[in-house]
């Protein structure tokens, strides 16, 4: 392959609160041939993930963090190009770890082979992708929602969010969504037929929690943290469960996280608050995969993606996650198919 | 009987803070002959216990709270004097709630028959009561530790503290108790068979606890809450239990709760975090009691009480929970046998 033909953004430093410009790093390197087992797969979408952030921190974490000079990770999805592993082809469409490039080189294995005539590419970075995964297992098997549960989820409009919502209501729950601004609360009630939702722009949590979830909360799936954590703690009904998936309000503190006042609501309500890693299900993504795609099939579930165009506009794009400016699975794309 | 018999002690006002003489009214009432169902007991010790200062605030919680101008609610034991409850005589030893006073007529319903032979009273209010209920369910319930787990505990000198770190050596689990002062921490050494401990008044917690546990800790069992369940969330090993029994370091402040900081360690090591009630295992007490009153036999297990005498000295006497004075169960003598 040629030289220079593959443009990547490297992590070039640890950033402090939120990543600027300059903590990236602009080349253009290789598409390299694969070598005995590899795949060179041309990118065509790349998933923003607010996780992302926690990777670029240095220090023990679920994963190792990106290390300085690196092309930074992102999940993507793309077509094959070249192939030395005998379960790919040219024109295959397929998922994996691609990183943050045009370009990417990687083994065989680490691949998953998708097809754009079951869904669009990007309903692969969503639903039927990571957030969809970490969605599933997260409320089923941590939250173990039961029929009739009130289930309240925070970044409701956010990939996760989107999808936990749904499918605690085809599982028979109340639901109320958390999201950022009239336009996002419209569309969980309207299009996704949440029972409520909270703009927490313009309302006061505590208030309305009380007045959407009179019988408390049965399950609390958190992918924000901070004050919304503790309004939500402060409503648990007996014996809840609280699903930690994420916590993107303290992802760029530069001070100490805000740990959860209220943690003794777990004592009085004898609640359970409990963490979860995708990764750990991944022996079991095809059944959810089937699950949802058996959903979508069935109009029951929607992918709402907020597709941005251009690797160049990665920094900024990026940021949309922490100001809560995407509506829906942020996703980028890299090139045209 | 006579009035002006039983001598009393009310809450007079919800305290802020630690609480004062003055939040406390002593007054002289009536020993009241038993109605129908009713028993009359002479109370000959009373539990003090870190519990009784969340029942003195107003609000709701897992039980109500004690209202101003009634007797000060608290579990004792004593000796009937009068009954009218086919199951009980003068005579019989019992436990129950029977409140700060010298006398309490309660239902008979309400009392456990207690035998003096097997173990002597304060004991009932130690291993075979409530923290010896709260230790046992915490631990195996909640915490669920496997044989070989790192065991934390906090409040390792506590009641319930010496009892958990006991039975999960029973378990066969390697113990740390956190305790202040080197009398504690060689006790549990030296007499309980505690594996290390950490003394929380001379040793800072974060590199103690990475001396002790390099593997982690698999259950923390929490009686503290504040920096110390923090140091202990940050050194959690993957799948960890973290049981929320109390959090006495909190109990008396004047300013909001501090939240663990350090909660996001959930997520990172796929860690849950439970609060308990020992009452919601009442019908399994029995199961508990005939456990521990074999180790106790066997001399696996200790009762270690801490007895202050005079009901007079209550006010001061409950200090000692949250100044970290008390040595074991802290238990008041109101009278002699």
């Amino acid at each position: 392959m040629i030289a220079n033909a593959n443009a990547q953004i490297k992590l070039a430093a640890r950033p402090s609160g939120l990543p600027k410009r300059t903590d990236w790093e602009f080349v253009r390197g290789e598409a390299r041939d694969p070598a005995e087992g590899e795949v060179l797969v041309k990118i065509l979408y790349l998933s923003l993930d607010p996780a992302m952030r926690g990777w670029m921190n240095e220090g023990r974490s679920y994963i190792p963090p990106v290390r300085l000079g690196d092309v930074m990770r992102a999940g993507g999805a793309g077509v094959v190009v070249a192939s030395r592993d005998a379960n790919f082809v040219p024109g295959d469409h397929v998922t994996g770890t691609l990183d943050v490039q045009e370009y990417a080189t990687v083994k065989g294995k680490g691949l998953t082979k998708i097809d754009p005539a079951v869904a669009p590419l990007p309903v692969y970075l969503n639903v039927l992708g990571m957030p969809g995964m970490t969605a599933y297992f997260g409320l089923f098997d941590v939250g173990r929602p039961k029929s009739g549960d009130t289930v309240v989820v925070s970044g409701a409009a956010g990939a996760v969010g989107m999808t936990v919502g749904q499918l605690a209501k085809i599982h028979g729950c109340r639901v109320i969504g958390i999201a950022g601004g009239p336009e996002k609360c419209a569309y969980l009630t309207r299009e996704l037929g949440f029972d409520g939702t909270i703009d927490y722009k313009s309302q006061p949590l505590g208030a309305a929690l009380r007045d959407l979830c009179p019988n408390g909360i049965d399950v609390y799936f958190d992918n924000v943290g901070g004050d919304t954590l503790d309004a939500c703690l402060a409503r648990l009904a007996s014996h809840a469960r609280v699903v930690i998936c994420g916590a993107i309000s303290q992802y760029n503190n530069t001070t100490p996280v805000k740990g959860p006042s209220n943690y003794l609501s777990l004592l009085v309500n004898r609640a359970s608050m409990q963490g979860m890693v995708v990764f750990d299900y991944a022996d079991r993504y095809a059944d959810a995969v089937r699950a949802m795609s058996g959903y979508i099939v069935e109009k029951k579930l929607r992918s709402k993606e907020d597709v941005v165009r251009g690797l160049d506009t990665f920094p900024e794009t990026l940021l949309r996650l922490f100001s809560g400016e995407n509506f829906g699975k942020l996703v980028l794309q890299v090139a045209d198919a």
